[in-house]
């Protein structure tokens, strides 16, 4: 083992990993949000961590991003790689998914989808290279009812909630009523003053004013797009509110029905955590209808935990047919980093065993994987030391790793099983083929 | 739509996906999988995706095969993507992770780890550039007690039948076994005959023994060889088989002495599912006592189901102390992919959903919402349809999507519920409050 063949291992900027007590957390929090997804009948699919450049790169969008694969010792002539790189979201690749499977489906397709992402980005808080996404989509032919427009963020909202969050508020807009506002209000270029408003977190109130007037809209007319933008509620009152500004258009008329509708089929949900927010805008331009927005109310700042949106035509790039969507989308990775480096994530025990079974003795180790294959066949998660130490070597295994029942098997013939509560220090009698902790 | 933009999906050779009713398949096969690892004892960890190449190429091995990185538009001056790549197993991201978190982790550790790798080879039956393995390991300080030589291949035996598998065995040799042999036959390069050896599943016995006489054994010694790779047996009396063959070394001593252990102490295991076999060899240089290898008896051809063993220094690129381990990796997708092109995987519904509460009426919507939520509050999957469409189409739906209840919430006050069941045609009375499957 000479130094130069030693190669220190560092970790590569924006690339995560975690400690075994801490991915067992996370591990949890996975489990909770399969669970809460396929409690409302969404189906798991896994897509390649790879597509075709074609595929990533259809819609044009963060295309710089998009890490490329090439093999080491690749023929430099040989270009078949280069045609592929790694997907930056989830959506393109079920876009692509959809289409390819058209036939094999049955729609409204429902489905969720948790895996890992890549992006080649500037490393900086909250963004990462390789993360983990949580996306819940559906998509139909033709059209998507209004019901999932309500139901995905009732979905989102049951899942952040069960993670036990810092406070957070998922905010709806609908970009209807953006657009049909600002042309109620004769602005001739919607979406130009829709992705302006998007930057009031950046820039705020006063520097979106003042883009708007460099845009060409007078100063009435900027000053309505602020009220606009000024509106949030937590229920179906934020209709009237809007209302009350006096301005009018069909598609305004439309967006309100949908906002409204969304607004009161959440009621029942808890003061505060979904929210109307008028100065939502979600940049993309795929969006049409309903748009969602997830923050931590203590870290503004921080970037979204969730976003996502109804869209006319997620699969138009890959297939001839209307497939228009909704959905939302958890960053698994950017709220688990921030709870961890804030120092929220409380961490247990370093192994999932719940029994660590004591050898007493070398001539008495069967006695000990016998117990031991007594307590796993039900259900109870064990481990079977592994060498016969001495005792308190043992028990001290048990304690670094979190374990919280040592259990010793008779020393001899004839006498009882003992268990040890780490805990409580207790040590009781005991029958492995009835112990419970 | 204009013919131009539509970028037709077409599957990329080597990478594969699945519908959701084969995903679900391969979910639970997960689950079962982490449930009988976690079962044992063992701590799951993830790693990047994506390592340093000093990282990946420490060892030398299939490095030709690692995917580099590079951003679509990076400055082709900047070289610092070219410096990453896939990883191409989980043994090199495992050994990595143990360095380089050494002093926060607690010994022996115990892990396990399910994620995919990606390899650029040329896709044939049985190979893919993107796949899943499911790999448990354990690594300590200085030495890695026997009991752990016995207790990996128990643990992969109880993964592979409650997978329901087609008929395999789970094949034990053991390197000390062989080199010892070769020793005590006066080979002057034993690990040169171990190579040899490693190509009886291509060559045939006549193909290595002609291989073994070019690389200037005598007749005697090559038949010795033969002899030995002959031996198979499902307990501990190989031992003696070995013994008759007359050969003697220290280290073939050593070597029967661990294998005896290992197959005395998996005596219990159903006849044939665990065998010792002279035969296997593993080619791979880093392997120094108890090797694995599991094959489908079936297809002898198709290439290892698993495979592992033990080394005497897994993380010595990386840290410059000694750190023994033992080992066995799960080739999940090769497993999953045969079985599901035999058509042996038995798929299930479409979705994870057992109750479709319908519509009865627009005006009802949010009774059939409110059903749907006490359901889900005792934790039944439930969909709520999405609109209130006549009930013969909500019924088509259940039953396409293979959803095995529909609930009829009452179409008017002071009526009861009812559920169908879609399997029998039965509707009964029903309440959501107690209601079960």
């Amino acid at each position: 083992m000479s130094d130069q063949q030693v190669v220190r291992p560092a970790p590569i900027s924006g690339f995560s990993e975690w400690l075994p007590e801490v991915r067992r957390v996370e591990l949890h929090w996975l489990d909770r949000i399969r669970e809460t997804f396929e409690r409302y009948g969404f189906a798991n699919i896994e897509t390649p961590a790879v597509e075709s450049l074609d595929v990533l790169t259809a819609k044009g969008e963060t295309s710089q991003e998009v890490y490329t694969l090439r093999r080491l010792q690749a023929d430099p002539k040989d270009g078949s790689d280069a045609k592929l790189g790694l997907h930056f979201d989830l959506t393109v690749p079920f876009a692509r998914y959809v289409a390819q499977h058209f036939n094999e489906l049955d729609f409204p397709f429902k489905r969720y989808q948790m895996q890992r992402v890549w992006r080649g980005e500037r490393p900086q808080e909250g963004r990462f290279r390789e993360f983990t996404q949580c996306d819940i989509d559906v998509i139909n032919v033709d059209d998507v009812p209004l019901h999932f427009d309500a139901e995905i963020p009732r979905i989102i909202h049951e899942v952040l909630t069960r993670l036990g969050l810092p406070p957070w508020s998922l905010n709806i807009n609908n970009r209807k009523v953006l657009q049909g506002f600002y042309e109620g209000l004769g602005i001739e270029d919607p979406i130009a003053v829709i992705r302006i408003a998007d930057k009031m977190d950046k820039v705020g109130a006063e520097g979106v004013g003042e883009l708007l007037r460099q845009a060409g809209l007078s100063a009435e007319q900027a000053g309505a797009v602020l009220d606009l933008a000024r509106i949030r509620g937590g229920d179906a009152g934020v209709v009237d509110e809007i209302g009350k500004l006096g301005v009018e258009s069909p598609l305004l008329s439309e967006g309100l029905d949908e906002l409204g509708f969304v607004m009161a089929s959440l009621a029942d949900l808890p003061s505060g955590s979904v929210v109307a927010d008028l100065s939502i805008a979600r940049g993309l331009d795929y969006y049409t209808g309903t748009v969602y927005e997830g923050k931590f109310l203590d870290w503004p700042g921080y970037g979204s935990i969730c976003s996502g949106g109804r869209y006319e035509n997620l699969a138009g790039s890959f297939i001839r047919r209307k497939l228009p969507g909704i959905g939302l989308s958890i960053g698994l990775t950017r709220i688990f980093a921030k709870l961890l480096a804030e120092g929220l994530i409380e961490t247990g025990p370093k192994s999932p065993t719940a029994v660590l079974v004591a050898i007493p003795s070398q001539e008495r180790r069967g006695e000990s994987i016998a117990t031991a294959a007594a307590l796993r066949a039900r259900g109870i998660n064990t481990e079977v030391y592994h060498q016969a130490s001495n005792l308190k070597k043992q028990l001290k295994y048990a304690e670094k790793k979190g374990i919280p029942f040592v259990w010793f098997p008779p020393f001899e013939d004839g006498k009882a099983h003992e268990v040890k509560d780490m805990a409580t220090g207790a040590q009781t009698e005991a029958d492995p083929g009835t112990w419970s902790a």
